[in-house]
């Protein structure tokens, strides 16, 4: 937590310390005691009370005397997000004619802090899915969609992150140097879309292609992605290639001119 | 927004005017100004600065100088309710199945505050769909998921709620008076199951069947939405019914035991 010291005069801490309070729920810790929020929020037990009664009062937060918990009221958090950039709308159609054609998972991502983060997916109807939904974050350098988002960076930008990345070996066959990924990301500038074979998850591969705003600059990454037992990269770049960039295009044009909202 | 008045000396107004400065964003208002900001949340405009100032510094909001917006960050907190809720996951392939089944988009929803909250869908991959995603709300009384929700609650909480829901007619068919929403609630209760034939909006049905914990309570709504130009009274309650309330009772013998989070 960062406090005065480091944002400046204005900075309201309460309000940084009540959005964590929020943060310390998730699938692991859905129910939480009050210690067990000053624990992770790193603040008293007497300021995580203040902060977890607030949340109860604006109904965020609902308590059976003991734990805590969060209440769907929190959803209209995102929901202003979601309702307010046009790119999830403008994709969803895209996405849906996408996955109708080649009958497998699509998404759209931005780049935030060195993440991907899924702002739209469209899911198959198979029963053996990937449990990802909208606010989804993964580490960009092992994902295809963070491949394309990290190749529309100025080199500036591109290289400020590989010093900053960790690569950590998520499968065996996780880019782990940064000589490695500049030399994959300069190859997706050149080609125009990222193909990542298991280098995220043993038995996923995922091809993605960049979304641009009407200057060029890469806005947002889309992929398709498809279980091992049912392609490699040589069918994905036969097969899935040729309708994804079809359909980056697509939602390319329909964003609204102007500054582009993401 | 309410204050220490009227929550009592622990309250943390400024958790509570920095949440509203986050949802004063929406599809009307992607981007607002300092003023603009201020207005909204009912704050003077150097407490407005202070709490955008700090949203930027979280990386929640960003600005161009003049105009402010939010970032997909804010995602991360509606996330953490999605990710440490068991419905949803445990919802989806279930929605997924009748959707394949039925062919129409199908979801579940939460009663919060007399209104009902998606909180997992599933669309079709029709061109012509409905604009819902996580985190839609539409007031209970003119839904099928929000009849099913109100016909759980207890007699002495169903009415606290008539006598204090404002029904507006939003369109000719809607149920204007607590007397016939009794009534109808009424029959969700003995038939288990609700439908709605554009209440909501012209052109649109919609049926709906209750998720129960081990208890029987009741903890959520699963619907399925079609429009009037494929669906009549009479098809769905022949040919979406059924699977509908399978989908219901699926998805409740899932639900893990013990205090039910939604």
């Amino acid at each position: 937590m960062g406090g005065r010291a480091e944002h400046g005069p204005d900075f309201v801490q309460s309000l940084e310390r009540g959005l964590a309070v929020i943060r310390a729920f998730d699938a692991a810790r859905p129910e939480l005691t009050l210690s067990e929020v000053a624990v992770a929020t790193g603040v008293t037990r007497a300021a995580a009370r203040r902060f977890l009664r607030t949340l109860v009062g604006l109904g965020y937060v609902r308590s059976d005397g003991r734990l805590f918990s969060l209440t769907p009221r929190v959803l209209d958090l995102g929901y202003a997000y979601l309702s307010s950039a046009s790119l999830p709308e403008v994709a969803e159609p895209h996405l849906e004619a996408l996955v109708a054609r080649v009958n497998e998972s699509s998404s759209v991502s931005v780049l935030d802090a060195g993440e991907v983060v899924y702002v739209a997916r469209v899911p198959t109807s198979r029963i053996m899915t990937v449990a990802i939904s909208v606010g989804t974050r993964f580490p960009a350098y092992a994902t295809s969609m963070g491949r394309v988002l990290l190749a529309g960076l100025d080199d500036c930008d591109l290289e400020a992150y590989l010093a900053g990345a960790a690569l950590e070996g998520l499968t065996p066959r996780t880019v782990r140097t940064p000589a490695s990924l500049r030399e994959r990301i300069g190859q997706v500038r050149a080609q125009g879309w990222a193909l990542v074979d298991q280098e995220l998850e043993e038995g996923l591969l995922s091809v993605a292609a960049p979304v641009r705003d009407r200057s060029g600059r890469t806005v947002a990454a889309v992929n398709v992605s498809g279980a091992a037992t049912r392609w490699d990269a040589g069918s994905i770049v036969r097969d899935l290639v040729p309708p994804l960039l079809e359909t980056a295009a697509g939602i390319s044009a329909d964003l609204p001119p102007g500054k582009t909202r993401r």
